[in-house]
């Protein structure tokens, strides 16, 4: 990860090095469905990470629910480095880019695809279910939403457990 | 701007490039006291701009009082590139490494100094009186806060006019 963010000139302190998030959600298949992430600020009103991915390293479908009376987490993600593949509900994509991890195809069910190359941003609306892939070199994803409270995340996978496996 | 940009790896499209703010505050002293930035979203919950100092430029004084029935703007500045002093309200700093503005030194009152390297960030509550320059070599600063409403801010100096100049 810490190369990544090397290639695209993103400074990280020593001890955000040390909290860098691994989350592969209880798949044990880290490099097919997992996200590599660093929280810069998560308070009552904002937050703000940087997320990597890997060489067609996907984020499993999920969405952000109404949690503690507010409407549920609004996400912008701006592509800052690489390529990603983002699909959320709305009209499929005939033949998409991405390609659905092995094994896991009934848990992938939405299929708008949007394109983010570095530059790129869009904002998902809260409750909407969406995944998303790096394509073949990898991405650097800067996420800018309202508070972010991962525990309540619901993921269309019923085997995804949402914590963190390891540090470092 | 686009250079200090593209120094940093900072991509941005086509369209952000002509919507770049230039903002000298209505002083006419552009690089001695101004701003240069990119907004990236700005909706009801939050906010992420890209800020652009040039060597040795200030953003001047001011704060972000409560409006509409929020507390008023909370902002996290993240310094990406070069190096930025920010004042805010506190025990002032015995010898502070900025210089104020010549001829503006009135309209300077907070003196708490830190310094932000690549890397570095700091949280700014509401309603607390900030500045912030640049180091010899620039600083480009990510922004990420509660909704921005430009026009509200109070800034010390009566003279300032927090509205664009010109854009490009």
């Amino acid at each position: 990860m810490i190369d990544y963010l090397d290639t695209a000139g993103i400074v990280l302190t020593e001890q955000e090095k040390e909290n860098i998030e691994i989350a592969d959600f209880g798949l044990g298949q880290l490099e097919e469905q997992g996200l590599e992430l660093i929280t810069y600020i998560n308070n009552e009103h904002y937050c703000a990470k940087e997320l990597v991915l890997f060489s067609n390293q996907t984020c499993p479908e999920h969405k952000h629910p109404p949690v503690l009376g507010s409407e549920g987490k609004t996400e912008t993600f701006r592509c800052r480095w690489g390529k990603v593949w983002l699909y959320v509900e709305g009209e499929p994509t005939p033949s998409i880019k991405a390609t659905v991890p092995q094994g896991s195809e009934a848990h992938y069910t939405v299929y708008h695809e949007i394109e983010l190359k570095a530059g790129d941003q869009y904002t998902i609306p809260p409750n909407t279910l969406h995944w998303f892939q790096a394509a073949e070199n990898g991405a650097i994803v800067s996420e800018f939403s309202t508070t972010s409270r991962d525990e309540y995340d619901i993921f269309t996978d019923p085997r995804i457990k949402r914590v963190p496996e390891t540090n470092g």
